[in-house]
């Protein structure tokens, strides 16, 4: 960690942050410049709160030198992650198609899509059981009833099933799902991250809306503390000022995290743009961008779908987008 | 709710919408002009998903008319919303200053700035017992112990207090407690959110770092629609590009939400900007504003605190602080 | 266009209101609800003022239902722009690649970019004669003599140039370039934009950092009006709170432009990522987005560069990227 | 200027870098750390641009020590700029209200609200002659004439004037202007910066819609590097997600550009947020936050003002506006 101080620092101000600093066991090393005067420090740095330091009247800034997350950071782990799904692989060039609806409606309806999504070659079936909603009077998921069709659609096509948690009170109702999703809204909900990193579920962590890419990984992170290293991220659009899509799909999240992390990366086109049409070309163009899956609702009737139809691929459109992703792919991994 | 369809919508396409908003109840009035057909509708759209028609091949946008939040909305509620905590009014014209630590670090501490704050004009003691903290290895707070304290310190100063909740399984902790603070990364926690309606507790809602004041107001209606009209709204900065200040303090959202909604509104501008020489200037424009209330961050020992040491003010800041603020007052009430 | 009226706006205030739009020759449709009461207005609404509208005390909210732009809209101009750059097609399914340094820094840099370039595939020679720059202090470009050396690259090469204006007395010099860049900057500098319209020059319009799609639109149409329709549409990156890319590029433009416009679309990952090694991703990605163009900033020596150097390619990467390049535009023409 | 290197930068890519930054005359101190290397930059680093260096394969970060910006910056400058406009001060303790209408429309207009805004205790007039409008098609001011009745204003009440430029080549017609304003559209527009630097009239800057403070201070700085001191700050609103408000005014931009830099700081609550029962309350806060000047648009008939009526005041709601502010300064400056 560097920090700088200020021109007009006197030098008991320095001694005294010199002696505060070694009181936290850090080794302190001081550059005096004709301008500012730096100094460097070494050791366990990971307790000092950067905005405090920034706060001393002496200091100009600080900047950390080594990132804030170790059990997600390339550095000390250099090798891809493979998350290994009920047999089926993400991560370490292994990709994968998550396809199904954004609600469980009914069991036929579940069980219809996965069949179809199947067929078109998604290996992954998701659906949201636990919805959630801006709106306390929007539909909110058939909830318990919702994961039964869901392990009733992988009973019937082996798919392993992906879906959201809003409580970690409801873990024993996740206990054959295989692959828990963090919903956007709640990638700061640290209490909850930290039970997740006491199960071993593979977990699929959506970056919140005005996240940092630092910040997907320091949540990443409160997973892997607690012992679960089998997190999978989720970039699903961020929110700027454009309102012609819902959010602002940011696929340069892919290689940047790429180079940060060692963790598979999913883009969710879906929820990023919300407008069905436009679902096509951001699925092709984050696989020519090198993301390990693609996440994509598919619904049989969207019309009639009880949210997010809007975003939602026919079963036809669906396979179509399959098709090109797969050929996208090719080029990519040639 | 008003459609706007697309001009190369069919007269086949045009009676298959209408049928369908018929069928869920609704009174269709369809309006042909020479570059658009605009469609209005009657009855109760709640349950009309906007992301879903927007969505539609034949339909351009969609505007909802009616906000979709009834009980946060001034519209059917024109009155001032005043909150009780424990014989302190805030709302209607009644002005707080809350002020107190980041974290409680020990009872010495808290009990020590409790007094302090009170003699300075504070009427609401704040202190976290469970900190969200970015990284896992951060100090995450006294919990149980935390909460102890404060009641203490309440006990001895007659102040009530104001703590942050972060799971609500903690929620026996939290009996004596008077106001329970949602953060701004729970704000969307619905699940939270819901078991706090169930409560008649006041409840500090603080607005997430990207959310709009309308998902502001819908996460209010969580909490009202189960029965706890008890609830504080707090603005503490949006996120935005600019980085002199952790985050950008939105003070129009004062004027705004007097206007949207009758509940009580909060400033904390200690969070908001992350710098402690900021706070002051930035609570005198709050008050300016019309704020009903101030959140204040007051540590005796700002560069030893456990966490956000940046922005909190000493004891002698916070009176000089509090003094300005009381003057500004007064020209605002007069 | 549509008025919502507040729900205790007055008879009087309502036909105040409906005299005020009659007087400026529109056609008012009332329609009275429950909750409120909507006016539709019939006839040329481009002079009316939303701001000033949404300004009213009776009015809630108003929403214009067709887009002010006229003559970049597809709408009334369904079939896709094709712009000839000397005998170069882009726009209608004519892809491009432009490549070049960011800075023309002397001749024998430019001919040997231009030939490296061109022998890799790249269509159009980008360079900066005229560099925009945040300080004073940095280098501002070759200014004259830079077109001049861009010009000798032209002849030598056979392939046509693109550079940006800065100054619209500047025009002279541009004759014989063949593509006027306007930089992100000055996509609101409506003196420059008016000035453009009245030559017949292709315009490379770039977004603003912060500027809707909707406002780069409107940028084209201040070209268009003036009688130039060779407007080429440049997606750079928006503004956003992330840090680990200069900016965030949003490729859903290409898809929603496609649907708005009739304008070619080129994407420039270069400036967007600032970094080279994500520029290869990105331009992939764009290609599979299905943009008209992509534009690369290549260098010889990037560590050396006068400027931008940290997203510059050297030219074997150039070659490589654009072999990925031409991969993925097989397979999204096939 | 520090640069953090990669952990696995080489010996040999070290010594490159190192004799590449002695080549540029600069003093290099390496400070070799068990995760990484910091190289320490002694000497003129204002020519090494820093995304190049972040570009290099073997950097990991870099940070400037010193701000970019020399003749703007409070380190160099400690003392307040007061730029005399026409015997008016403004700056170091002097507090001046500016106001008037969008745009002129008539010299009866003008002369009429002149008037009656120095009463309510205006000291300097404001009137765009020349209007950047988004849409081609809007009404663009009435150019030359508009700056004739300004000046006949000027004559009849004695008040400065305060007007827009849109191209330097009208700089003949702003002879007689007293403040030149450049809009937030142009405020990176570098060619007409450097063209005011050349005269000695204050300029009125208006940061940019997603500009940081930093950026608004470099363009400052390219005024001031020509040799014009005269140079006023003015914050008008940021672009952020929040649609209630047309931008979100950033008024902590006081304290802290008090901080970086001497010149004076005018708020625009009227662009800021749009609505003109907004701009009351704002105007109260950014004088309880210290600003040196406000500038609100004040309209005789605010539902027919040509443009921005949405946020024009009346004069009576002016009025009393400047009575409050006048009464918050008296607590500010107690």
């Amino acid at each position: 960690m560097i920090a700088v101080l200020k021109p007009d620092a006197t030098r008991e101000q320095i001694d005294n942050l010199t002696t505060w600093f070694e009181k936290r066991g850090l080794n302190v090393q001081l550059s005096v410049g004709q301008l500012s005067t730096v100094i460097g420090l070494i050791g366990d740095t990971s307790q000092i709160d950067v905005d405090l330091l920034e706060g001393l009247d002496i200091i100009e800034s600080v900047k950390r030198i080594t990132e804030p997350y170790k059990s997600a950071n390339r550095k000390f782990h250099p090798d891809d992650t493979v998350v290994d799904i009920g047999g089926i692989k993400i991560g370490g060039g292994n990709f994968q198609l998550i396809a199904g609806p954004c609600s469980v409606e009914s069991k036929d309806q579940i069980i219809g899509i996965a069949q179809s999504v199947k067929q078109s070659g998604a290996t992954l079936l998701r659906g949201g059981a636990f919805k959630p909603r801006t709106s306390p009077y929007d539909f909110q998921g058939l909830k318990a009833e919702g994961i039964e069709f869901l392990l009733e659609a992988k009973e019937l096509t082996g798919m392993p099933i992906v879906t959201e948690i809003m409580n970690t009170n409801h873990l024993p109702m996740f206990e054959h799902v295989d692959v828990i999703q963090v919903g956007a809204r709640n990638m700061q909900n640290f209490e909850m991250l930290r039970e997740l990193g006491k199960t071993d579920k593979p977990v699929l962590l959506k970056r919140g809306l005005a996240n940092t890419l630092t910040e997907l990984l320091m949540s990443a992170e409160y997973i892997m503390a607690g012992g679960n290293k089998n997190v999978i991220l989720c970039e699903r659009g961020v929110r700027t000022f454009e309102t012609q899509t819902r959010n602002t799909l940011d696929l340069s999240a892919v290689p940047i995290l790429r180079e940060l992390t060692h963790l598979p990366i999913v883009i969710d086109p879906s929820h990023a743009t919300g407008i069905a049409r436009v679902v096509k070309p951001m699925a092709m163009a984050a696989a020519a961008a090198g993301a390990d899956g693609i996440m994509i609702e598919v619904h049989n009737d969207p019309v009639n779908a009880l949210c997010d139809g809007a975003q939602s691929l026919t079963p036809e459109q669906f396979e179509d987008v399959a098709g090109m992703v797969r050929k996208i792919r090719e080029v990519v991994t040639a």
